[in-house]
């Protein structure tokens, strides 16, 4: 029987070439009522998923963006088909298939595919993070001056992080607006990114960032440096190198209030 | 004797390869005093475009991030070897090579590479613009809400474009930082974007987009909205489909104080 990691991973390569496959030919573009776009191909990675996890595991419970399996388990399937529907509706390569798995609400197993990039992440519980079976590991950047800070954040975010803009930009952050959460999660695993401050409530964009970032050395907290479960909606999150979690959580201490 | 476009195209390429075959390989990074990441490979290319440029055209002036070449000529060849070095030097493949041709300031040819995914623009003045030879148009867009707007902004810049994110969060546009200016302006010819607005003064971040912009039926003027040269120094800019043109400068001038 194959383990949780091999299940996951070949799903992962499934899903990504339709990710890739799709890309630019034209997606016929429908909007949610929380303005995201999502495209036919959200929607059949999804049933994808849903069958996969049914047929392997049919005790377990899923819990995907576009259509959820939701069962009395402890274990949970958490699943983003496309995270970074924006850039896949809008011309840039930076989305991923996500798929996580939780045991009572704790994640134990992390996967990421970059299709464009052909970069596949994977997180076990005290494990290390992979990329393309290599050793990934957290940057060591002692500040967050000239370091790359990822801000997602949107008109129907939970929590409006606007106010976070000017004071990143003037104490030299460089920062970006990605529109691909889990995506952002990778780059900060990676070492590239510094940090990355999410304002939502969506545990399949959270989870698999989760474990890639903690196990390459890093940190993830809710917005407000509390740990939380990714079974179920979270507070938004902050994704650090470590070193500059407390920098990046002091910070929105002072510009946001708590919910 | 070859056209100014051909000769463009084929430097693009080039450099373009340059720039696909040193990502992710581990690139030194260094940081030039406006934070700025820069690599070898930025002067690797630089150092190719002056060569080829002035092998061909020896009384044209060149105006480039790195390194210029600046001689009295109604011909200015404006370039950036790297456009997006913050993605270029952080994993994430969102750069282009640009090189645009300007005669007493006004852009006659725009050429973009985007060596990840081989897309190459070409604009030259009244003939369109073309990827990879077919032709492109701005999106019909009418309303910032749910239309992605590209904000270029940072640290060093011109404007301080801050103060724009909440209003164009709060009027439910999609604002992405992709750090990467002449790439927005790529999506926004190609119909993806509906709009971006850019805070610095470097004609190499705009000449391109103006060209393939307005030949592909958009706008582009500076932050106020009015005209401007991109042989020199330029006030920052905003690049649309046209039709979103006037809000967006409306919102400018609304949290903006002109310089």
């Amino acid at each position: 029987m194959k383990s949780y990691k091999d299940f996951a991973v070949v799903l992962a390569l499934q899903a990504g070439k339709i990710i890739k496959d799709n890309f630019i030919k034209g997606v016929s573009k429908e909007w949610k009522k929380d303005d995201t776009p999502i495209t036919v191909v959200d929607r059949q990675i999804n049933t994808l998923v849903i069958n996969f996890i049914n047929s392997a595991y049919p005790d377990h419970s899923i819990l995907s963006e576009e259509e959820s399996d939701l069962k009395e388990s402890d274990y949970v399937w958490v699943c983003d088909p496309i995270d970074g529907t924006v850039p896949f509706a809008h011309g840039f390569p930076l989305s991923t298939f996500t798929l996580s798995l939780t045991y009572k609400g704790e994640v134990i197993l992390g996967v990421i595919y970059d299709p464009y990039l052909e970069r596949l992440t994977v997180a076990e519980k005290g494990k290390g993070a992979y990329i393309n079976n290599k050793k990934i590991a957290v940057s060591d950047a002692s500040t967050i001056r000239n370091t790359v800070i990822d801000v997602e954040t949107w008109n129907s975010s939970l929590y409006d992080l606007t106010p976070l803009f000017a004071p990143l930009h003037h104490q030299g952050s460089q920062v970006t607006i990605l529109r691909s959460a889990v995506y952002s999660g990778m780059l900060i695993g990676m070492g590239m990114l510094g940090g990355m401050i999410f304002a939502n409530k969506t545990a399949w964009d959270a989870a698999a960032v989760k474990i890639v970032v903690e196990e390459a050395g890093g940190k993830v907290t809710d917005l407000f440096g509390n740990d939380q479960l990714y079974n179920q909606d979270i507070k938004g999150y902050v994704a650090s190198n470590g070193i500059l979690h407390q920098e990046l959580i002091d910070l929105i201490k002072q510009h946001i209030t708590s919910k």
